[in-house]
């Protein structure tokens, strides 16, 4: 049996050649500030505080831009990339792929809801800020209003937002808001550096701890005409295919940070399995890396790993062939995309609580040292995917396979 | 369809039949010590203090004399009620829980290892102070010293055990240590009030974080011949069948609060899912304790649980009676018990990881906040269950079923 | 490591122990029964005859007669005995399982829905003539239509059952039926002997083949005044919590004969692993006995086993004790027996479906040669555990849990 | 919600855009093969006959010679529509899909062992001829003996192979036989046409029962000097990593049947379920396609049939690609396709045991019916996953991913 050096092995990237060689360089970029995240990730899980150091290290690395065309100064990548770059900051630190994978998505808004030139403004504005994008857009929650000033000069922007990711640390904020005289739901952005923006550290969950999802209050901010996105109520009330996109979209981003978080888990095991777990005394070998059953588990979990990352990346085409279908899309093949995503949701989130909650059965009991934070792999696994329920993913499957139904739009799952 | 008043629903007791009658008001007991420890068992369990007063509730209730025969002042139960009583203890908090159990275990090892004078010396002196004990056992530690001192005045005791359960609360100490002169293992006792005695508050892992499992260093530590409570190497160094019940019975300890934490996880979400969790906005119903899914997923976990209890039971009964039969248990009925015991530590692992996991899937996304401390189930579940690694409890299992072999005994496992 | 004689190994029965030492002398009777039908059974599935040899073998070793009172000629052993010789038989063949099981239930009906009296007269006929109950009784199915004679002279039976277990081989059939002038659900029995009774040979399933569940035809059967057993709408429609018993211990044979088929499938192949399965070439074992993988499987699945057979036991216990309270049952005390058996009905129907698919890996790839026939075990289990869905039990099991609930009242779940 | 024309779905093929657009003519051609397959696949498989008119369907639709290269009389197809095909045909008919699978590989066998011109004579002789390759290659089997004649006139071959799938209905066969005087293992052909190659309708197992996987003898075979294809011990005994190529192709034949036959069962499922299935007398809904535990399990597997796809996809690729270097492939480039095979091969057998079983609850009670052949997905997948342990399969993967180590090199797995 020959073997490789073990020195040359990357675990954190279980396939690398199912990535786009094109975006290689950003991938590379993306796994070298993981690689620094990972290192102090059990301390910051503890401390708990608005990652703005974190988001520092992901503008400085320029992935914060990595989706704005390069012709307006920015990197020019597509989405096969960003959810590519989602999955290897996750693999660092679960929270911090979710504030990036929100921040992209978020960052795509102007182009789901919006007009070109609103887009291009924001994107040479994001380009030249490196703004990192946070949201308020829960629909689960009450809503927010949008007030007109008299003499057509802008709105005002009043209410509360339970969760909004990222906002404690964003630069820029979109928020779904309701216009008080019409009712139409609108998405508007702010600047988080108005006094009446009130970001709440108030995120205190047992996972994701870093994503920044506290609550977010308005009170009177100003929000000119110009920094209105766009309507969630086009022609009449229904969006079209490509705007409804954004639900996918964002569902994909989940299943990215999720098989992040597995394959972060892993390699942290494999390495910890290596270093320092001890034969067991009854097992025979010499090296827990030559027991029977840690190795037939370390393959059980990588099969799970793989067979998760080439459903994530086939849905991560479709996503991409549909945002550049643009207007030209389909109710039917938004859908055939909607029923894939759904797919791979369900298969990263079972992936990654079965990888994160099983490791440690590789690397024993002493590796439960709070020193170590080898819990907070499944912590932050568990935390996320309850966003929405698995089963009803599962319905969404099975409703397409059996009867040929896509996936209801709604804008939370 | 008819309906119990859900009032009357005592959802950390499965199944009431399946407890003995006459052991019904220790566990009675143990129900209210264990609801009053619910309250404030995810608080405490991120204050992360050694289990003071914890130790004191149980002793008030006098769950800590409850083996101690009644002529001697105990309360005169079996271990069938000691199991319950782990079990019910663990379902209001994990560590405790093992703590009780691990107390439980080690009062018995002057019975395992001793003669009849001390037996009945701790007995009487256990009783009177209402002793905890706490325990330096492991066997996977380089070993404590036992040396005697000149003239044959009892011995001096020096060494470290990085793990010793509730060594940090108790009363006594039983100590495995190793003869200087003759390399002979045994068993001693010490009182944990000495100054040679350092009890470190070193345990900080992330889970069962009250059961007090931290290092001890002894430092020339007086150990009076009497209190040398046997030997583990007796008969030209092969212990009898019925000492060597003693790891069979501390496995069948662990069954008991890893049921324990299962049957606690299920209670606390089926409380917030009947209070707090929404229905979910695909759903169709009003309620979510009206949800397909989610009954079904209650449905499955409460199949684990009971399978689990009614195996656990059964071990309870195999142990009493290998007890029961004294110096005249064979080796073959020993290895029939320990196989059976095997069989229920496998069976609670797995149910126990199972439902800690996905009570979480019941109760949703905002029963993550740290306030609720819904993961330390899981963390609790997963701490203890790789005491010793389940895969090669399914191999001992499959040994004995395929091959007729019995379990080897080791203290560990 | 010690281990017994392998042949003193008696893999069909798991757990000896934990079966009633009462019941003793007729489980020893089954097992010597399920010995010698095992002995044939992949050749008899293949064959797919009526089981009249196989209902004589039940007959001779007087298991049929087995529940009757010994005054009245019978047995006179209880249910828990029965629900352990139906494991016992299903171990052997599980079709003749399901025989023996659905026998014992529709000998009961009399009890159920009739009056003393009947019950006496059948109980002393069937002891006397030695008679295998049959059952046409499937709510599912249209119904079965019983005429009043002219002149009081009794009645006639018309129509037709598509499932009708052992109606093929048996001396009595129980037969449900509506009274064609009132409506009234009513039970009576009748001799297949009568040439209006067409029992055709049309079950041809791929599982449970020799359970002589084919359809009967009813052509003006007459049927006496005195073989009407009694009414399924006792008193204004709602039948007594006694009487609704019957759905309950129904299942329990359910579950009872889907562990038997599991058991005997373990058995069998462990007969198979240690006889003639090759070792692995990669094994570096000398004997698959022997490969850490089989061994860790089979533990795997004699757990499974274990703690389903500890709860099919503990709900046996249940359903006798709610038969011994007789009419003095409560509707509550039926629902909790029903939760208990649909608790167990979950565990079963997972364990024999698990069991009986797996079994395979630990034998090989030569046990697939027809000759051994060690797929039936997997097509019985598959075959009856479709009776009703096992995710409507889940879902009673959870509205339990949750919510209280007893299961809804049917005739058939 | 929207819905497509059920009539439209096509169910065989969960995700037809992963399939390469050029290989979409071969995979309709197979698509039609496989729906004529289907209909008759149950009575076929009871008839247990050799598959001479299947081959004859597989040689008319031009499938046999899809592999060769067009300018030689062949399809010109490559790989990864050959693995698609295999997956087609397998969802028809799983026998077939074996047939196909093997008759691939071993009409590559003489570009892995042989030179180019033994290589271009067999493919012309096989595109005119339109053969089938049928195999006796199983190491695991005692070996064929090739003696020299004298003279040098070429050889005559001797012995007796177990298994020699497709060799009932071969055209020629591929035989692995050890020269008698130099111990050398060699490859050869031969016409079994001829008097001294008796083959066997001895191929009686529960599964892939038109297989033709029945054994060969062989007595005093001439064999020219012309039709030794090559020899296994090239190079002072070490095969190129080329050559070895050999193993991981058709472990990856074994894949793609799998999935096939998985993909065939939820399709039969459907249509059944869609057209036949009745809703449960509990469910509350109008048709069981609306059932939300239907639904939800029909989504489980349809997720595991699409994960396994894009896995079986993806080693494809990886293994078309390693055949696409011929000899400048590196061992580690081998070592990295082999590891990557395995993990599909976990992958596909889990998912195709999962989903044969469970398609039953979907389908209910009634379609347990012989006529309909449900169980024989089940015993399909089951019978041939059993050709090598997955346990040691998980094994292989994970000492890839945890100390770099690649697959051992056997001729068998």
């Amino acid at each position: 049996m020959t073997t490789t050096d073990p020195a040359s092995i990357d675990p954190a990237s279980i396939d690398p050649a199912s990535t786009d060689p094109a975006s290689t360089d950003w991938i590379s970029v993306a796994r070298t500030v993981a690689a620094d995240l990972a290192k102090d990730a059990a301390e910051r899980d503890k401390a708990n505080k608005p990652p703005f150091e974190e988001a520092d290290r992901l503008r400085e690395a320029g992935l914060l831009t990595l989706l704005i065309p390069s012709e307006r100064g920015g990197g020019g990548a597509d989405w096969r990339t960003a959810y590519a770059v989602i999955r290897e900051i996750a693999a660092g630190d679960g929270s911090i792929g979710q504030l990036i994978g929100y921040h992209y998505l978020l960052s795509w808004n102007a182009r789901f809801f919006g007009g070109p030139a609103v887009v291009e403004r924001l994107d040479r504005a994001a380009a030249e800020g490196r703004w990192l994008w946070g949201g308020a857009f829960n629909p689960r929650d009450p809503d927010v209003v949008l007030t007109p000033e008299p003499g057509g000069h802008g709105f005002r922007l009043d209410g509360r937002k339970s969760f909004a990711t990222g906002a404690r640390v964003a630069d820029r904020l979109v928020v779904g808001a309701t216009r008080s005289d019409s009712g139409e739901p609108l998405v508007v952005f702010v600047d988080p550096a108005h006094p009446g923006v009130v970001r709440n550290d108030d995120w205190d969950n047992f996972g994701q701890r870093l994503s920044a999802s506290g609550s977010v209050e308005f009170r009177s901010v100003p929000v000119a005409a110009d920094d209105v996105i766009g309507s969630l109520s086009q022609d009449d009330g229904v969006l079209s295919p490509f705007a409804t996109l954004v639900t996918p979209a964002i569902q994909l981003v989940f299943v990215h940070f999720y098989l992040g978080i597995a394959e972060g888990a892993l390699a942290a095991a494999a390495d910890y399995t290596r270093s320092t777990t001890r034969p067991w005394l009854l097992s025979g070998v010499e090296s827990a890396t030559q027991d029977p059953y840690v190795l037939a588990t370390y393959g059980e979990l990588a099969v799970a790993a793989r067979a998760t990352r080439t459903l994530a990346d086939h849905a991560a085409e479709a996503v991409q062939q549909g945002l550049d279908r643009g207007h030209d899309l389909t109710e039917h093949e938004r859908g055939e995309i909607a029923a894939t995503v759904a797919a791979a949701k369900v298969q990263s989130t079972k992936a990654a609580l079965d990888i994160t909650a099983r490791i440690l059965e590789l690397t024993g009991a002493r590796s439960t040292a709070s020193a170590y934070g080898f819990d907070r792999f499944w912590r932050n696994a568990r935390t996320h995917t309850l966003h929405d329920p698995v089963a009803y993913k599962l319905r969404e499957v099975g409703d397409h396979f059996l009867n040929g139904a896509h996936p209801p739009f709604t804008l939370y799952t």
